[in-house]
């Protein structure tokens, strides 16, 4: 039987970024002791009120259909958030409730870009963004993020990159996998490029409440892109619900409107038990939250700190978010050489960069979601399995 | 800013079909009595084990990341229930979860059809599927089911609405809105076409346990169909938890590879405590849903007498599913005019048709998700509402 088009549209290298990681969780299961740094899968618990908040609703008949948009008192508490961070007035019109950031990116896309449409995405970029973009018919134009600028975007780039089909700026700070925070200076820039070439800034910030080398800078806090910039985030991070699947997106009216119709024909809508559960997130006072921030910013310390002196490694300093980039080039060896070998060798399971994009050749991203101690062990054995055979 | 093509592809007549749901929401805020029979929201409560099995899994910190496809225990669960009540076999690979029915049409539709492709949909037809067809980018082509068929549908019409570019039969036993219940003969005809024109046939299955008039035939079960026949259903309405958003898609393994990686760049994955709570809904013996299934069928014989010497309406006996369809032609009125008079006038909401399909016009929807006294009290205020001013 013969399938549409998208079908080829959705299965690029990035889809295949996880393998490594069910070969682990298959070694595992096989009873090896496997230290699983692969996924961003928090490995904190979520703060208890929230999970109370869910099972509370769950039992009291929050089981039914819920507005496409989600709940007014939802959307109005992330709009509040959102205007509460960065200065900027957010009606609660403004905001529609996803199920989770990849759903939020791509539901945004679908509405921002289509056929013949480019968008211009620094790479490395999360494995998934290609096939976001494949699925709403539009094309990635990719500006390299390089090493020697420590991942920062260069300006200049953009302007190569720009042609009369670009539609969108697709941006990602704290960015994964390189864990670089774009400076207000490079969010100005970016939005003044989207201004002058009427552009979307499509904004991936769920690591917004994990940027530790300097604040995190919103470009719809900029003056004149709220009109131009659509923010998708989540409390997956921050919370470590990633299993709530509950996200959003910032942008709009307009938009808005039409991501309400879009939800009616692809979700109807989410479950109202999450939306509480979210709620509770969104409006107490979480103390866990700025604890799991100090947690990754402590561990990518340790993890760098016993990396950076490893012959043929070199380990960048994230800026923010909860993964260590490690560049293997030194070792000769590929990422995919080394990051099998040492799952093979040493049972610690990172992910080969590659499928992120050309600039992450020979990189390894290493989640920072395990406990101290064993972030240390990691290290340990990620030192041992690069000296020369 | 200018949007992308999807935003009006998605935009038709079909996503107007709530407004008076909404209306009538703003009336009972605003102290008003209103019997709200619009949506098909069910009214009694879920099994108590499958709630307190997400709420167990929740307080488990069941809150991670999922596999894209789902859990294999729960694919494989659900393509045991499908073996069981169809006798074809069917593996767990064949199975992929998504949030909803909806969603799960969304995905199989992206999968099978592009631009150019057309999908012959019977009418009228639920609400959404036009924008399912549009943002896949392909066309509906309509054949009608006629009032005095009984709705049911005649195969000739299927023969003169193919074309070289269709690529789908959309069908959707028990039907919405209409409660026709496709017999086996029905469903070997549209199977048979499918064969002989090369074409998918997509299944919406979702009332298939509200099947009361005749048992549900699965066009899935006939010779040669697993292999071109895409299943979707959910629990929402055999197990009354719509906001669990839990549905699935069944078809041959290599679409389920394809949805998995759509599920990747479109969702990525599910909540882990919503499935282990289908899970149980799925495993468990819950004599909730045969109850449920008794109310509605119940239900509907309550409506459709004390409606049928009404003069100027027509009520259809049901099937199966959980909608009353009624046929206010007679009266002089439209079914905008006479489902507004009756919110405004006697404080009942039901779903003009319109929206449905041209087939369905001069029609109202009927939910029966309302306690058999409310089903009462909303008939002898339709009767009322339809006697001459």
């Amino acid at each position: 039987m013969r399938f549409s088009p998208l079908v080829d549209r959705i299965s690029g290298k990035g889809s295949d970024a996880w393998s490594i990681h069910w070969r682990a969780r298959e070694l595992a299961r096989q009873g090896r002791d496997v230290i699983m740094l692969t996924v961003g899968d928090p490995d904190m618990p979520p703060p208890a009120r929230v999970i109370e908040a869910a099972v509370e609703s769950l039992r009291a008949g929050r089981t039914t259909y819920s507005p496409m948009a989600g709940y007014p008192e939802v959307r109005a508490a992330i709009a509040a958030r959102h205007a509460e961070r960065t200065g900027v007035p957010t009606p609660a019109d403004d905001v529609v409730v996803v199920p989770g950031a990849q759903a939020g990116l791509y539901c945004a896309m679908q509405c921002l870009a289509g056929p013949g449409d480019e968008v211009i995405a620094p790479e490395p970029m999360y494995a998934t963004y290609g096939a976001v973009a494949g699925a709403a018919g539009a094309s990635i134009v990719n500006v390299a993020l390089r090493p020697e600028r420590g991942f920062h975007l260069d300006p200049d780039d953009l302007e190569r990159a720009v042609t009369p089909r670009t539609r969108v700026l697709w941006l990602n700070s704290p960015h994964n996998p390189t864990g670089a925070v774009m400076t207000r200076a490079e969010v100005e820039a970016a939005a003044e490029f989207c201004r002058r070439h009427d552009l979307w800034l499509l904004s991936d910030e769920v690591y917004a409440d994990l940027a530790y080398a300097g604040p995190h800078v919103s470009p719809r806090s900029l003056p004149g892109m709220a009109e131009r910039t659509v923010v998708v985030s989540s409390l997956s991070k921050s919370h470590a619900v990633p299993g709530f699947r509950f996200g959003w997106i910032i942008g709009p009216a307009e938009l808005a409107g039409h991501l309400s119709r879009l939800v009616l024909c692809m979700l109807y809508g989410g479950p109202p038990f999450i939306q509480d559960g979210a709620l509770a997130a969104l409006t107490a006072d979480c103390p866990e939250v700025g604890e799991m921030a100090e947690a990754y910013r402590r561990r990518a310390g340790i993890m760098v700190s016993l990396l950076e002196n490893v012959p043929g490694l070199r380990a960048s300093r994230p800026e923010g978010g909860m993964f260590v980039l490690l560049d293997v080039r030194g070792t000769g060896r590929t990422s995919d050489e080394f990051a099998y070998g040492l799952l093979e060798g040493q049972g610690v399971a990172v992910l080969p960069c590659d499928g992120f994009g050309p600039s992450a050749a020979g990189h390894l991203r290493i989640s920072l979601a395990a406990p101290d101690g064993r972030i240390e062990e990691a290290a340990r054995r990620i030192a041992e399995h690069a000296a020369p055979a």
